[in-house]
């Protein structure tokens, strides 16, 4: 196998995106598109709306007509009657007004609606007292989105807006790209499953596989659990290789001794199409961290300890899931400001991410380290969110605003 | 119907915590738990981990026997053999050591572990060049969690680190708060299902249901689509409480008109048991917006400018959902700093929520209001996310420094 190691996570994220394709498109239904990446630009085949629509309650004129009116000299109008919503404007006649109300359609003839405040009625009369000038309070046909225009460019994630916009089209179907499939994969000869009753000595229940289920699925993947692996070198190596033809990435979690690791090793080295692109990082915690391209399709190899898995599995399987999803576009990521309570060491060449929990006070977010070992899933729990510590920085003062993000 | 308005969105968020009761729990399987809120606290039923475990590759040993060790003042113990991964650790022999893998399980008579690196061997015979105190390089039983202690407490959100915790602890099955149902009523004779392929004149098609619907199934609630209405009383009011009575939470979504708004604002006053808690509201956009507590059901009056709508559910649909799921938490509102590139001027007593497209430029981020009116929805969908413009606020300066808030 060749090695491409790299141990900074910035440099592994760029051969994430860099080695790593979008996987096919599907056709799916618009209903069940959020969240889902446009895979093939959507273009409007009509326009938005579709005809020109008034913005306020009040009456459809010719702005000519107006021109002059004011609070003593209104401009007056033969009132037509009224249009309905949701039916074709009758056509105004010349000097003519017809009430319209939010939304109605214009009537041919009309260009401008007046606002019912500025007017009044008087018999079959209408008295303008201001001027509007043509296309007042109208949205024009095709001004949301016109004819032939990209309403949604491919590499988009549909949310609430993109699924309105489409509906707004009359699109039922499109393309997005396939869901990917994420195989997980438990190795260790203490992890038992998670529902096991009563633990022998020396056994402990597999809690990894789950949460990074969680966190994939989350993310818009399918997950595929392949089980709890012993040690055994043709049978791991079998089930693997069964699993990662079925999957677009598959994920090894579970045991944290060093014979579980060089066994994992051992097995991924095997594969006589793979390259390493990480093995062990310069991250606090989850150092022990396996990154490996066989033929196309990643394979992460968590580290054993729980925190350190989810660590890891946040920055690098979220890159990688997002990557196959075809996601375009610069993701920006939220973070909630807060002050840091306490000084936080750290050493250069390595990033650091520090769990905190975070507590309002005085209208000020208090950042609250939550120290404690990478095997204790507690203080996982107990936080918010982490703050991340860059290479380059020695640590942080007690006072100081921090980032966190939220897990 | 008792009239209790209130205009400022802070209000009205405090009235939806005041108002509304969490939902009642129902039984779910872990793997399934993802997302949602324990309703009654999880306590530990045994030690996690189950026994004392290394946290490092190395022997096992007492560590009395290293005190007064050094570089050139080896301690000597008796090697006797290892501990096998996942199985019960034989009783460690006085003066003795046994090889023990990072996780395996600590022997009886042994209080610590001296990392490989310390150490040498030397035949049967193992060299340690450092003294380790009691407990070093090992978790003790219970350190993560001890049996009898809360794992996690009623109302938090049910996260990667939350499964991890039960998984370990072989929970299988526990309490959350019931997912809440969502009903979507689409109102106006203008509206038609956004499957319709032809428009006739003066017809749009229903964008916002689905959208809103989207919004919903994301914050974890299930969505019952109740169509759209016609106005017709009658109809409209039976169809209404038909689906209020299946829903823990509806939402009214369609016409823009001042007439399918009158009808709207008519049904709502005539339901015996409901209060009208916000009836037009000082943001922007968002102002026509009606919010009524129908007997401790919530039912929300979405303005009909799609842009409106969404912003609106963003706001109180996201806040009645998680009061219906019981949060208990403070929720941290995750946002991304950046550089507002416009003036953007708003009125005093007025939220103004404006849309913004985010750009990274020089290592920073650029906000760049996106102008438009709230009909058109390619706004929203250019858009990642919005600034929040405070009632006491007269707007803000280009130049200034932002908290985005991701749509």
């Amino acid at each position: 196998m060749r090695l491409m190691e790299v141990k900074e996570p910035e440099a592994v994220l760029i051969l994430i995106r860099e080695t790593f394709k979008t996987l096919n498109w599907e056709q799916i239904n618009l209903e069940v598109a959020g969240g889902r990446v446009v895979a093939e630009e959507v273009q409007a085949l009509e326009d938005v709306p579709g005809f020109h629509r008034s913005l306020v309650d009040g009456y459809a004129l010719q702005a000519a007509n107006t021109f002059g009116a004011g609070e003593s000299f209104p401009a007056l109008f033969q009132l037509h009657g009224e249009i309905q919503m949701g039916e074709a404007a009758p056509a105004l006649p010349a000097n003519g007004a017809l009430y319209i109300p939010t939304g109605g359609m214009l009537p041919e003839g009309a260009d401008a609606v007046i606002m019912i405040e500025d007017t009044a009625v008087l018999g079959d009369l209408l008295n303008c007292y201001r001027q509007v000038a043509p296309g007042d309070n109208v949205i024009r046909k095709g001004e949301d989105l016109a004819k032939g225009q990209v309403a949604i460019p491919a590499g988009r994630r549909i949310r609430a807006a993109e699924i309105g916009l489409l509906a707004a089209l009359g699109i039922q179907e499109l393309k997005v790209t396939r869901r990917p499939v994420v195989g997980i994969l438990a190795t260790g000869n203490e992890i038992v499953p998670y529902g096991t009753l009563e633990l022998k000595p020396g056994q402990v229940r597999d809690c990894n596989t789950l949460a990074v289920g969680d966190m994939a699925k989350k993310l818009g993947a399918e997950v595929v659990f392949g089980g709890i692996l012993e040690d055994d070198y043709p049978v791991f190596r079998r089930e693997m290789e069964n699993l990662l033809n079925k999957v677009d990435f598959l994920v090894l979690s579970g045991g944290s001794s060093v014979g579980t690791r060089d066994y994992t090793w051992r097995v991924l080295d095997s594969l006589s199409n793979g390259n390493f692109l990480a093995a062990g990082l310069a991250i606090q915690p989850g150092k022990p961290t396996l990154l490996v391209d066989c033929g196309g399709k990643p394979i992460l190899g968590l580290p054993g300890h729980p925190v350190s898995a989810l660590n890891i599995f946040n920055i690098f399987g979220t890159a990688i899931i997002q990557r196959l999803k075809g996601l375009d576009e610069h993701l920006f990521s939220p973070t909630v400001r807060a002050i840091l309570t306490r000084n936080i060491p750290s050493s250069i060449g390595r990033t650091d991410y520090v769990r905190v929990r975070l507590e309002q006070k005085y209208g000020l977010v208090e950042a609250i380290p939550v120290f404690g070992r990478s095997s204790l899933l507690h203080t996982l729990a107990e936080a918010h969110g982490v703050i991340t510590i860059p290479a380059g920085s020695e640590g942080l003062r007690a006072g100081v605003e921090v980032d966190v993000q939220l897990r």
